[in-house]
């Protein structure tokens, strides 16, 4: 097989978790980076120079100054980006780079104008990417564990509550998604942790999965608490849910919670490395119908089983690589996803569980602990 | 002038302002959205549907589910999102769309070899987002707000710090960059703005203005703090920046604290609807060069005024349109943008003082307040 093209990349490290893989240095305006004779190279203006040069992966860092001088010397005054990466790629030897997928088209069709030939990832960008290093699977478990802080302050908040009618008290003041949410993101900053979006959705709210939840929170219905937050020192994520109930819980959300949690166990069981994720999600769909539990689509929306097993977990929330869901995908010894079966049905309320495996060959290696007492009186 | 074509997105809404202000609604995976007929039309799988249906600013949700049967349909089972999009454009009797420069190159590939006409916007995908609505300067003056809140925070803190050797003691504990960045998140948060990567950076680390600082904050050393919140409720961002010094200033800390602050309020005074925003950029760097403050770039980096005066504000922290920097920019009425001079100087340190405007026919309108008030004793 011949060696793969060097990479061409020009985006920012907030779109683009490749970016971050490449560099290890978080930048927020669009630059160029990319690879020649095996080196990492990237070109910042003097704003990000020092920064970039102390603190990045990037072997060389060249300037954008410079470079943007040189292009206008070369094509004439109206040279950007395109003629710098050109001028670029003759002076380090590149005849043809490999791009991501969602490389900017502008860009591309300019680049091809010029001459210089670039091939899609068609997939990855960076391959491997997928096989997370023990480092790495070290970062999403301090990912986790900063989730489990988050659920340790929320049963220490829904515990300490009072049901008062159809609403839960605390500390005086009416207990809602946003309040909840507030002093769990507060719990996971104080211990490093950067939390965005983390659902907090009681009853039928929790019907829609990506609903943040806000309102009052109820008691006797379920409440999911889906909780990714980002391990600043090293930008992994981590990704768990837990699904509580604030007083007493009725038989058929003790079952519904009890048919999730086998779910998930289940699906854990099922993964190694070789394993088709589809298979397993496919096992989790064929579960819940035997256990009576059916997965309807109208017009307004869908009940039951109505997303994917898990994702890819990493340097973004959602990895690109092995996952569970409905597409094919051989899950790869080393890869990281979630397993989260969940079930949601307006009246009943929604339930779901998430913990997060490596593929290993013989099976899964759990990267998350929390403990799974869901009942709070 | 022959009306535009129709835009079409393929994107999320982390990643892209753009889809945000099209939709109006979050959405953390990459989904279609376009125009047709005047009508804001997306394509959600049923994980989303609900959600989107009922809060954004779609004209009709249509089922992904559905629209990629057709396409399996017509094209053959290994149909994707490329397929689909020319089912729905042909549905909706769309022959060309308008694409943004950083659409999907590999999706712009695909979809042109199937016979889909897309043409680039050659600059912003939506022109309509650089002149900002009473609305929208209203959610930006409220993204500000919470910037003040946070200084505000930071103040208090600084104030009630004492001085104990070359640290500073707040509460019994060392005040670090981290510890006051936590504590102005956290006020912030509470306030219903999120702040990311708030810049708490004392001494010589803010003469890398991008550098969000680490480590004891230092007592007669001045202390950058670049506060931009995302207001949470709408989306738009504050973005203002303070500096502070606790302790005793030297003389020339005193006069490049107030040399960087004529410079804004030159720069603000230039500032009317019409005028480059090159000018007005040029102006400061003649400004400071005029009172001896020289800007140095080496191998190591930069030093003096290293970065553009101003740059649009909105929805991005980063917004296209109106600027002020060292590339022609027309700036247009009802156009928001930051101005923030800064002078870095290894040894003396950094200053930057930053207010955002909106440009008016005759001048700029501050939707920025907060003191200026940089000595804490």
């Amino acid at each position: 097989m011949p060696s793969p093209l060097p990479p061409l990349l020009y985006t920012d490290t907030l779109t683009s978790a490749d970016m971050l893989y490449f560099g290890r240095v978080e930048v927020h305006d669009p630059f160029v980076a990319f690879g020649a004779r095996g080196k990492k190279f990237t070109v910042q203006g003097s704003l990000e120079f020092g920064r970039v040069k102390k603190t990045s992966a990037f072997d060389v860092v060249l300037s954008r100054e410079d470079w943007l001088d040189a292009a206008k010397k070369k094509f004439g005054p109206t040279a950007g980006v395109a003629e710098m990466i050109v001028c670029l790629a003759r002076a380090h030897g590149v005849k043809a780079f490999r791009i991501a997928d969602d490389f900017s088209a502008s860009l591309y069709v300019k680049l091809t104008k010029l001459g210089l030939r670039l091939e899609f990832a068609n997939g990855m960008l960076f391959p491997e990417r997928e096989v997370k290093s023990d480092q790495e699977a070290a970062f999403i478990r301090e990912g986790n564990r900063l989730s489990s802080v988050g659920f340790a302050t929320a049963e220490k908040i829904l515990r300490a509550a009072r049901i008062k009618g159809r609403t839960l008290v605390h500390q005086g003041q009416l207990l809602t998604s946003e309040r909840l949410r507030f002093l769990i993101d507060v719990a996971i900053k104080e211990q490093g942790g950067e939390a965005r979006d983390t659902i907090v959705a009681g009853g039928d709210q929790a019907c829609d999965p990506h609903e943040r939840g806000s309102g009052p929170l109820r008691p006797h219905e379920l409440i999911i608490l889906d909780i990714f937050p980002r391990h600043a020192a090293s930008g992994y994520y981590g990704d768990m849910t837990r699904t509580y109930l604030k007083g007493r819980p009725r038989e058929v959300q003790r079952r519904m919670v009890a048919t999730v949690y086998e779910a998930m166990r289940g699906a854990i069981r099922g993964i190694r490395a070789g394993v088709d994720g589809r298979d397993v999600h496919q096992g989790v769909v064929d579960f819940f119908k035997s256990e009576g539990y059916e997965t309807k689509r109208d017009a307004n929306g869908a009940t039951g089983f109505i997303h994917g097993t898990g994702h890819g977990l990493g340097l973004a929330v959602h990895d690109p690589g092995s996952r569970l869901g409905a597409v094919s995908s051989k899950l790869k010894e080393g890869a990281v996803v979630t397993v989260e079966p969940g079930l949601y049905y307006p009246g009943l309320g929604g339930c779901r569980w998430e913990d997060v495996v490596q593929v290993t060959a013989t099976g899964a290696k759990l990267l998350s602990r929390h403990p799974y007492n869901w009942e709070i009186r």
